[in-house]
């Protein structure tokens, strides 16, 4: 990420232009999705189903597999029941609802191409139907595999963040310190992290943007934890500034993380962001203690990058850098 | 994208060679065609089934493979028909177009695998061709799910352009601009652009290709809209130039624009191209509003990208870079 | 690609050791594959049976597939016909040959999962045998899926290279030039070229690998065609040389391309070789002549890009660059 | 890979943290897995079933496959028995066992989409359950046809590394040696290597990482064995240690070998380490002899990469860089 020490044009990088919104603006949220609705054009042409069908929860997913199911099997015993059932071998004639339902399990036999075959079609009608049904089912099956390899195989970058970013003592100084590690027991490398800020200018009343000089920005494997730091030094664009005045000027920290999921070879991406209410001031994370087990084994505790200490006012005892 | 101050260069680097075609000429369609037709080998080398395959219409496959299916079912009911329906074991004997629909819906009870078994087949060259059917059904079907795991898999930049570019005021001089968006939901990342621009020198009688520099060619996000703008000043190839000018070098802007696809994490590209004809001049964006919704979401329509207002002449207000 | 002035690295860079072999070496074959049998490893280790399948020739993938069904089809024959014909019903007695034929068509419909049913298991043994049949095929399908899906979605650059390789009059000197263009009408982009040469030194009777310098070593588009000149002038490891000169240093010129396949984002590459017997001397390559035509349309015959003109010696006009 | 001569810098960049950890430490193994284990968060979150899938033994997979296929029909034998045999069509009556082995049947019949239909379901209650497992199974079979997918298409980089790294006389000193080669017959190109040191420093008690120069970090094919050789001169942070002094200080050197998989396109990694007692003083790879065979084909026996000799001590000849 090309990083200038132009102000303007960090000031442009991001893509978020440069209006001032109220206060309550986050431009990235949690769980990394950023935070832009995009409307104008009509629905269909805004609406990438494949994205949203990859991008979906499990229980979405597996409730429109089903009811798709469930709908394909009623329009199409409707079909059959309006053919007729007497061009249907093997139905037991019965109640207008009992032959509907031998339609629609019939129908079911045929979209999944199971053919039990106690029930078939006689005649020409009910045998084109059947015959696209079956073409139908083999092609939606042909597309579920496609969704379900397209959602499993989708490259991940599983990052935790520790939940708070600290305002630490550092070099003489202080410093802007989280800690992300991997939670996931394959491998992320050559992991890159670029940090920005987006600040409220209450003179110009722009919202700007900068990119944060981070101490060291990539580490060959994220096999530990990884603690990212920006030295807040005069060259800083948050040099002296307070949480309090992080909070007046709507101060948001956007964390962009770049990795090779190492299983794939494929790139990954992860999100993040802090707003002020995220910071601590004057506070220190807690080492994170690897053992080493038998075979030389190391093995560290994820959730403890969130632990950090309180430290009294003025202590200028310089942090771990990393664990 | 290197770019680089010597005009001979640039002349090559597109790889449209420098012939002068007559006045129509144009090199990338508005869809991000290449707009040559590459003939000479015979028809199957020059064509790849599975490229188009993937980059055909909906209806088109839908065509491809609703009447392939009920030409392999004839192609089979023939065969069926030939080995003669007294070895296919439940066929109602009839009249002969009775008993090869007969045959044909077989085929296609068959090829799906779908097998109800109240039509099935006696003797070994009835079960031989069935069992070789069957064989070519699932690998027929196999192929289908690849196709279509293929197309909705395919990596889109689905990115919308303002229809017109317009050469505005800018910086003391003018600028050419225009809009980019995304149309969708899904996020791109790490968008370049590169601005390309082709004329006919009517002393050489020779086409010459520019790389136009950009203000900025490069956003972290293209999470709201984009204006590039590429400042007509003295080192610009097009500095003075009028429309009516262009129109007479039959000049043509292509857009090469290529961005990470945030769900897969694939690099995607798009292409574009403004004639003459779609530039104006003495023109100015209007401003996009996004809003601030609950959750501070931010709101944006894309389709305001293609909004301009005409200046009165000679007005040498700044345009609003990006929005 | 690092191209150094250095002539010691760039003996070392593309890998092939500076052994000197016979006269007959070739390093890379005109299909591209790199003229290399490693062996040492046991046969299991040493082979890639996915690599194959997805290599293989269309011919070789159906002869796999099609005796894969049959030989599946025979041991489980064989398996049904030891458990007895008796624990089957549907089955006509008849003789050895005939019920052994019946079981053979009985694993065909119970592998495609097409179950049609007249044929059926009776007992544990019959559909124990009957339900891992099954099991196998569907996972042999959804193999074949794969490596169906993993074949025509395979990464290809289906580039054109002109069948010789010119020394023309170039620029008060002389050039190599060859021409390449795209076969197929889905487009190459941002294609680049390195050329590398290797010469048997008589001297220290060892093979030196160098690296060419190109006029262009990109173009953005590979629309039409492409012409890639290497200018011998003073700095070139073979200025001054004669193409029977370069037969004694049993010469080859080995050409590597990289470009992206525009229809799936991927980058693609491709080899070639040219040796000393696919040199000609003292010719320049006939110009293509692209037409535009309706809408603006461009064409090119590729196959145009072999023909070259013979010059009279010593002929000194400058060929044409590139068309 | 960004290589610093800065000393702190060096320290930081592999993300192994600078504990000193007692003398049985290892951070990777020799099958290129990264030595930690991650815990901390519950179970399911920490797991990745399909990475588990994808990189899991042929065995551990077919496992899961056989037992998950056996599973499924138990529950659906213990529904359908629970429904009771009554409500299915073609059952033979008999003792409990039969008829539950019967369900079971009829169970793996649906679950394939085989469906016979000898037995088929009569009532509601047995064709809803009986639906509701062939749609079971054609998604299960959906997942299972993209876990056999994503396995296959898996990139890989069948890296071959010499048994031992050797301390062989190199240039008027020592080099650092070790051999590597495609174990395969598919290409692999554009090859990088990266070699790493980490020390106990005795004096500060912490890990210490370093980067070795090297004297060739990349070719273009990997096509024959290429000799990876560090040259141990005055700016080497191993300039004249020995093999008993590194085992002191518990040295593992760390290699990243990063290339392109030629088949398709995509780049592929591969690690390895060698600790200090696969280290060997004064030793000599023997050199490999590849022969030219017929048509040009060279042709080497990639085990040979092993072999080495010892040497006479103080014999200063210089190594054979590379074959």
């Amino acid at each position: 990420m090309a990083r200038t020490s132009n102000k303007n044009r960090d000031e442009k990088e991001l893509g978020f232009g440069s209006k001032n919104y109220n206060n309550t603006v986050r431009f990235i949220n949690t769980d990394g999705a950023i935070n832009v609705k995009r409307s104008g054009l009509s629905g269909f042409n805004n609406i990438d189903v494949y994205h949203w069908l990859i991008a979906s929860s499990r229980a979405q997913l597996a409730a429109v597999i089903v009811l798709g199911y469930i709908f394909v099997n009623l329009v199409f015993a409707a079909i059959y029941y309006s053919i007729g059932v007497q061009n249907f071998g093997g139905v037991e004639r019965g109640s207008a609802t009992q032959e509907f339902m031998s339609m629609f399990f019939f129908s079911a036999q045929t979209v999944t191409t199971l053919g039990y075959g106690h029930i078939y079609p006689i005649g020409n009608a009910a045998s084109v139907a059947a015959a696209a049904e079956s073409l139908l089912g083999l092609l939606s099956f042909a597309i579920a595999t496609g969704i379900l390899f397209g959602r499993f195989s989708r490259p991940k970058a599983d990052i935790l963040y520790s939940k708070n970013i600290l305002i630490s003592p550092y070099k003489e100084g202080r410093g802007l310190m989280f800690r992300i590690t991997n939670k996931k027991q394959y491998e992320l490398i050559e992991t890159e992290a670029s940090v920005n800020l987006t600040l409220k200018n209450p003179e110009t009343n722009r919202r700007e943007f900068f990119s944060l000089d981070l101490e060291l920005n990539r580490v060959n494997f994220l096999a530990l934890s990884w603690t990212i730091v920006h030295h807040m030094n005069e060259n800083s664009p948050i040099y002296g500034l307070s949480v309090k005045e992080l909070e007046e000027r709507d101060a948001e920290v956007i964390i962009l993380i770049k990795a090779i999921n190492d299983t794939f070879s494929q790139t990954v991406h992860s999100r993040y962001s802090y707003k002020w209410h995220d910071m601590v001031e004057n506070a220190k994370f807690k080492a994170l203690i690897p053992d080493a087990g038998k075979k030389g084994k190391v093995k560290i505790s994820v959730t403890d990058i969130h632990h950090y200490d309180k430290l009294p006012v003025n202590n200028d005892s310089t942090a771990s850098l990393k664990l």
